[in-house]
């Protein structure tokens, strides 16, 4: 048993992986192996496809590409459990930083809301989805999280499975610590924006019966440290927190 | 009480405060309440100093100056549970993201770690209290973590009341989630640097008796990512989310 994580370099690939199959990899990911990392061929490589589970490949390297040739299976896709976080965009870099430590997290869907005082309509979703490539990377996932388009709070609220509980890091009024109020099931937190939901919001988020108000301390937080604080707690009591497997990175 | 947090600007002030006390501001705290945020005389600001609980006070602006009369006592100083971080330094906007987050979160003490794998001797000690004020201010404390100079972790271990225990957010090996792991008392969660701790102080680690290892899941988190989970956790569990008052921001 390895007692520290391999640092093997972890690629995400967007076709279908399988025992022998050659890939072609990207420019950038070429240019990130050559001269960044300065690996040569032979180099043994995770690759993970989102949908078939964790691979070793080993690197040939050629004078302006390279491919991976897939040696064997490492790790089994296992479906993590569902948890969901909508969050109302925030300020450029911690937007980043949130969206990272959310895919560490291990959160299955990343869906933006646009609340009535969201700063900047404009979600780069493609931006999105390349920071949770990374992190799911980085951080030994074999599955991407979903990333959704932005959508208004209100057509999320109007089509929200009533069987889900929606968590609400509540800024004020009353509200359970979220380790007390959570169930099992389908996790789903919602963070709101920077100002603050507005009151015709707060009120309506208030009055369904499927948003539970968590409190997550006496601090006011802010929005990226309620997100990471909140889905950090769910994934401890409700999560998968207890299945961390004796070895790590091995793909 | 009111629904939403109070955006009222907090500041920390390097002296004692009573009510009746006229507190010069600094030259930043000048630019900051006239230019960036257009404060006029007559504005009500939240004042803390760190001991004496926080203080309502009347803003009066001068050409080039200002001052804030303190008008009236709003909060309490209640002596936080101790919790203190122990953390190696890492890069450079990761490092301050990890002090703010850690504020926010309640940590009363923080401590950098020189490790065999440390990356950059050189902590900035005076930036880390920057930045632990400035998160103080924005979260609502009234009093600031205590910031340490850098010490080398063996001393550290050397030094450790045996009472009390160490969490080690661990990368491998046995160990329980930290929600289970965790004991009422003082906190203390040890977090090693980007490229782990050195098989020579992962064993003196494992073998002490105050050492907890504890596992944050599956995934292999970042630095900071583990740090900031961890400490959620320890307060939802063992810290103060129970004790959230209703009315948020009020100094």
């Amino acid at each position: 048993m390895p007692e520290f994580p391999s640092s093997r370099t972890r690629l995400y690939v967007d076709q279908p992986l399988a025992v022998g199959e050659v890939i072609a990899l990207t420019e950038a990911q070429f240019h990130q192996l050559k001269t960044v990392q300065r690996l040569a061929t032979g180099a043994i490589l995770g690759l993970f496809d989102g949908v078939n589970g964790g691979f070793l490949a080993e690197l040939r390297l050629e004078k302006k590409s390279a491919v991976a040739v897939v040696t064997s299976q490492s790790q089994i896709l296992e479906p993590l459990g569902e948890l969901t976080l909508l969050f109302a965009p925030i300020k450029s870099a911690r937007f980043d930083f949130l969206v990272e430590k959310a895919t560490e997290l291990g959160v299955t869907r990343l869906r933006p809301v646009l609340t009535d005082r969201t700063q900047g309509d404009r979600v780069n979703v493609r931006r999105l989805r390349e920071t949770v490539r990374e992190a799911a990377e980085q951080c030994g996932r074999v599955e991407l999280p979903r990333v959704d388009e932005p959508e208004k709070l209100v057509r999320i609220l109007e089509g929200w499975n009533q069987a889900d509980a929606l968590y609400l890091c509540a800024e004020a009024g009353a509200a359970l610590p979220l380790h007390r109020a959570s169930k099992p099931g389908r996790g789903a937190v919602l963070i709101g924006p920077e100002g603050g939901f507005s009151p015709v919001e707060f009120a309506r988020l208030r009055s369904l019966p499927f948003v539970v108000p968590v409190s997550l301390g006496p601090r006011i937080l802010r929005a990226e440290t309620a997100a990471i604080a909140a889905l950090a707690c769910w994934q401890a009591i409700e999560g998968d927190w207890q299945s961390r497997p004796d070895t790590q990175g091995e793909a």
